[in-house]
């Protein structure tokens, strides 16, 4: 899906080349790269590019925050396709698939520890507090992803949203954080929230689009709950949509209470899932096949 | 074995509790507590502490470096008994043998995030560069990882040192070039080549002292290489010991002429692994058994 964001458009390339960089060279390096390589819709850097440029930030600051927001999702994915056993991802063998284990597991720490070093290449007064915030992000998606490897075949319909929001809320989250923090605003408590109302409400829709497969594959189904559950399949489609469209409208206001309008890119991501309810994938699962 | 120096036996219990409050709480946290709470020398810890005695920085820095530094290398040594299939670690059993190999990868990933809130946990004005290095430091490590892992069985001599010299230098160094920074001293040259050797002078010792259990279990084993090599045992064992001895020497030269005496740490490591050639172990090796 093309970005209408002309700006963001525009600084992307030298967010690709700062990922890169911060990556350097070697074996781990190169599959690193090749998983940045096969695509995605690097969403949150695109999150991190709009929000900066609300609040004014200097373009250094919006390339490193971008990236340092991006390998942090990357190293998520790479690290959880392991964990899963999910064997393709962005419609190419993912990278353990390829690679096998041992090299995702060491791609994965290495955008790990790039993401941090992105985060820095940027000069600024308040580097160090942007990196307590990055890790207690890291630290938060852990726990999520824990809860959800963990989850049992009889989770309810209202614990598997927990679980999507938990995971996935935090790293969507960051990039706004580290903007806020970085225009030396701390007032940040409504950019959590925002975000995992949004996480779970595009899971969910992802869900949606994914449920025949995933009920072929046996693979975890926010909508699958409810059918395990009792409720007719076009019944829990209707109960999954309508779910999904209140935390979608309950995220946007939320995003619409952070400070200097810094929450409108969220909230306009927001808007994009809600108009691909229908089907329209306009984020990356985390859970993709 | 017991640290002769007060000063970082006083400090040891705030770095131990600094370690444990940046991995939080929650499963993965718990299970990363576990592998530290399983003992380790804290080599590392204690040569960040030596070193910033003798740089005069303030004991907020200390603890937040030394900190860092191990939580670092247990990550490292939480992800590569995950790679290598060791099963045991510090006499107990390694994380993912006892917990899964999911959880090892998900307190692994901690442990490494851990260590950048770690470090910016001391407000300094050099934190931006700190950061900077430890992720050099952390690709550095990758990079022998995947060089270990890719090893054949054929491996000579040379290599199998220049491979545990350039996987656990690294980490070594680490602490010193940490303290240089933060003390603004930025000639660290000396530092990487005396750890390098300090490391590869380290491992040759600790494979001199389980040489049978490797052979036994077919693990790779530097003094091996040179039995396959066609030397008979005795004559492989006099050559490591010669090879570690002037590696340990040479160690000991490049880290007296760091700066500022701060290499002196470093050198008395040397030292104390020259001593335990006899066999007795003073580090923790990566590969232990």
């Amino acid at each position: 899906m093309k970005h209408d964001n002309s700006f963001a458009v525009d600084v992307m390339p030298s967010v690709e080349i700062r990922m890169r960089e911060m990556l350097g060279h070697g074996t781990a390096a190169s599959h690193a790269c090749r998983h940045l390589d096969a695509g995605g819709n690097r969403v949150r850097a695109r999150l991190a590019l709009d929000t900066a440029r609300i609040l004014g930030l200097p373009e250094a600051t919006n390339i490193a925050v971008a990236a340092a927001s991006e390998l942090l999702h990357n190293a998520s994915l790479v690290h959880d396709d392991l964990q899963d056993g999910d064997t393709t991802r962005r419609g190419q063998p993912a990278l353990w698939a390829r690679f096998g284990a041992a090299s995702a597991l060491c791609a994965g720490d290495l955008l790990l520890s790039a993401a941090y070093a992105a985060l820095v290449s940027a000069a600024t007064s308040r580097t160090g507090r942007a990196v307590a915030v990055m890790h207690e992000a890291v630290a938060a998606t852990i726990a999520g992803q824990v809860d959800d490897l963990s989850a049992t075949s009889d989770l309810s319909f209202e614990r598997a949203i927990d679980i999507a929001g938990a995971k996935s809320g935090p790293l969507i989250a960051l990039p706004v954080r580290l903007c806020l923090i970085l225009a030396e605003i701390e007032d940040d408590r409504h950019v959590m929230r925002a975000a995992t109302l949004l996480a779970s409400g595009y899971q969910i829709a992802d869900d949606l689009s994914d449920l025949e497969g995933d009920r072929l594959a046996g693979t975890t189904n926010i909508v699958a709950t409810s059918i395990n559950a009792g409720h007719s399949v076009s019944s829990a489609r209707a109960r999954a949509a309508a779910y999904a469209r209140a935390q979608l409208a309950a995220s946007r206001d939320a995003a619409r209470t952070v400070p200097r309008r810094a929450g409108l890119p969220l909230a306009a991501l927001a808007d994009r899932v809600e108009t691909g309810l229908a089907g329209m994938r306009v984020m990356e699962a985390d859970h993709a096949t």
